[in-house]
């Protein structure tokens, strides 16, 4: 908190960079790329866990854990997804340590410690589950299966930002197995259906589902589902996937299943991720020059108290309404915070509740006693009001969900305002390069035209959106006929 | 469910490798050592880890996250740590993979992918975290730090049992800092308590509570606290230790504070931990020749319920009669499954529950529905009784906390007839040979005697009871003066 946040307009990745580190969110560690995830930013993690397993459960998933290797025989199995994640495996090649010879107290690899087969440490994990599934499933009576782990991934990424894009990230990966194809695309398709839920109701993060294009899917899947939402600073940010897999994987490890009709089919496969990147896209929904804005919803601490006093007497009489108020808070279930600490002023207190993103903080001093009110302050709009102290819970409970309501508004309309139409692609490039955001723009379907549209705009096609109407049309590029727009952005 | 389970009598490790697949808990996977744990396995870590992780919160502990590598430089910074875990390490050496030009199809480590220093996949994380607290500790006001991780570890282990010891598994590690040796040696002991209180209360599973002798101690602690439980075949199994790790960390990494007066003071730690370890010995504590006994308040399925009926009539009217039951358990936050599926019979699912060890199972056939009553079956101890439906609720929530207590007294019982007191080696060889549990003897406190003793009996001292009393003695192998007694076993 010592020196002031970069102001957005001014540098949008150092203002972000900056705010994750004076949040108390995460750090760089030692480990190239790699995060530590300090207390304030795992509760929120924490937070999106507990609402993210609870709808995975109502939708009939189970949670379960398989190995953080993969042997590389396995990994190569399912061969586009082995081509798509293999330039940035941390590979296990030895399982011992030994004293250096050459320089005591010092360690080295011991030579004869080498593993037969290395082993990948999972960037996802279809390859050792679909191994593991093979013994699970003999008959439709062991359909379908709905499985979720709750994990760690590496993938060797060169260029790494907190949060956003790790070596090492957490993550949940459902893998699914199901009777028909049909049941596996609604399963992929409801899934994403979650994930847009949560983050719209949750995060307060509008999003746009769609399926990606051929060149954007996951690596061995048929069809991608993903969630895309928008950043303050007009970039996309793919906040989740669904993968319908087809048989890919089902063949390449021979799962099989007798049907009711006693024939041998292959198993049709789902697979869906939402990762700490999340949170990423939480900070750069809603965050502000000041700081932190957290939705109610995921904030760790809802409401903080701080006191004004100027000795103990005045903190105990303050203490005493404070206890009140806690306590009717916490019934309603809202997390408060009292901060009595006599090692910062109000004003330190103020600031780090503000860079935190804490929703609502009361102040309540010698005045306030004498009136009977507190102040009540929003994080989001940065206005105050002076509230009695016997309205103050039902008061703060209707606020946090305003609150909550506001931030998915101002995203929506940041959104609206900032998702373009084009006929051109003069205008498209005049969108993409001057205003940022999504440009809707119909595309001819090809490869060749997005990778050129890319080269040229550093945009990509971020989805063809579920409800993109049917619209006869000419790509924005070639001039081709084209039946729907699709959405392009620049993205993280 | 196929082949009957080994008898306890007959094979004792059998019987535990058996019911561990057999009830679904976990599984070999394709990489050595490591498992896989089953939904129903998972689920049983999930109750564990959410009572758990309340207690810790509740002393004062925030969760966070450190990356899973270590760079070796790191590792080797606390001399006796490193040497504790270097003999078991998974070593990742490159961080890329490439089309094997020799096989077409396959891949290969890419020799150019080398990493300049090694990463160790954490065995414990007092490194990482460590180098991580140096830049979060400066003054006396960021003490204590109490923070705990959720997380998985590997440690390359030779001989490996599903739970009871694997390559990869999870845990929690807290690490926790503070400003005098007196705090830090009351964290470690508060921790072992609340480890001790969560296997009692909640496993149903006594513990012993003491201190490692110096030779059984965590690699780089000044003092291991333990809590130590006995199997049903007389070994003993570590299941939680809590490490007062004194300065040696701090001074590795160099993590001083100025303390109030102003002082440059090194750090005092912890950090202590329990494991997946634990549902070994929750099933080795409680589990029959029939299959898993499951204490209820870590159940999955606390009440299964079974309809016997011949037709669908009879089964509509069932399932009416079973709904009010379920609605009113769930009421009282109890976890039911009424089981109709109908491609198995009901003596299939009553040997499903009996296996799983789901503590209650409720039977409803045609003549209980003539008579208002259900049949329910205790899990413990295998008896049946009829009651009227009217009663149903009130006595099911009533048994389930006689079964938790009666688990808890057998065990108890159990441990209480399997420690034995002795006073010369013949009593102590004759205990550990033929008896087994606990042996209760007089050690001259030197490594040379508990080394010999080991190796004459593979016993080991287990741990320095707590509430051992002062009580002049002779060492069981030397003779020499002794003040207490401590506990002697043969251990997973």
């Amino acid at each position: 908190m010592s020196k002031k946040l970069t102001k957005r307009a001014d540098d949008y990745s150092k203002w972000y960079n900056e705010l994750v580190v004076k949040a108390d969110l995460a750090e760089n560690s030692a480990v190239r790329g790699c995060m530590v995830i300090k207390p304030y930013g795992y509760a929120i993690w924490e937070k999106m866990q507990a609402e993210l397993d609870r709808m995975f459960k109502e939708t009939g998933h189970e949670n379960a854990y398989f190995p953080l290797f993969v042997p590389k025989s396995l990994f190569e199995a399912e061969e586009k997804n082995a081509e798509g994640f293999a330039k940035e495996c941390a590979v296990v090649t030895h399982y011992r340590l030994q004293n250096d010879p050459d320089k005591p107290g010092k360690l080295r690899v011991d030579p004869d410690a080498k593993l037969e087969e290395e082993l990948v440490v999972r960037p996802t994990s279809e390859a050792i589950i679909w191994n593991t599934y093979k013994g699970w499933i003999q008959s439709y009576r062991n359909l379908p299966l709905l499985i979720n782990q709750w994990a760690n991934v590496v993938r060797w990424e060169m260029r790494t930002r907190l949060f956003l894009r790790t070596a090492e990230f957490l993550w949940q990966e459902g893998h699914t197995a199901h009777a028909t194809e049909t049941e596996a695309i609604i399963e992929a398709k409801q899934m994403q259906e979650v994930y847009a839920t949560f983050a719209e109701n949750f995060m307060a993060m509008p999003v746009v589902k769609g399926a990606k294009s051929e060149s954007e899917r996951f690596a061995g899947a048929v069809e991608t589902y993903t969630i895309e939402a928008l950043m303050q600073d007009g970039k996309a940010l793919q906040a989740g996937t669904s993968h319908f897999l087809g048989q890919n994987f089902a063949k390449a490890f021979d799962v099989k299943f007798t049907s009711k009709e006693g024939k041998q089919e292959y198993v049709w496969a789902t697979s869906w991720g939402v990762s700490t990147r999340l949170i990423g896209g939480l900070i750069m929904t809603h965050s502000d020059d000041f700081g932190l804005v957290l939705p109610p919803k995921l904030a760790p601490i809802q409401v903080a108290i701080v006191p004004i006093y100027k000795n103990d007497e005045q903190l105990v009489a303050i203490s005493e309404k404070v206890d009140v108020i806690v306590k009717g808070l916490r019934k309603k279930g809202i997390s408060v915070k009292f901060d009595n600490r006599d090692t910062y002023r109000p004003g330190a207190k103020f600031a780090e509740y503000e860079l935190k993103g804490v929703p609502v903080r009361i102040a309540i001093g010698n005045r306030d006693l004498e009136n009977n009110t507190v102040e009540v302050a929003r994080r989001d709009t940065l206005s105050k009001e002076t509230i009695s102290q016997d309205d103050v819970v039902v008061f703060i409970e209707n606020l946090l969900e305003e609150i909550q309501e506001n931030l998915f508004t101002k995203a929506i309309d940041f959104r609206t305002a900032h998702t373009t139409h084009v006929s051109t692609f003069e205008e498209f490039k005049e969108a993409i390069e001057n205003k940022g955001g999504f440009v809707s723009a119909h595309w001819d379907g090809t490869i060749e035209t997005e990778d050129k549209i890319k080269e040229l705009t550093k945009a990509t096609i971020r989805c063809i959106p579920n409800d993109a109407k049917d619209e006869v049309g000419t790509c924005v590029f070639t001039g081709k006929p084209s039946l729907k727009r699709v959405l392009f952005a620049k993205a993280y």
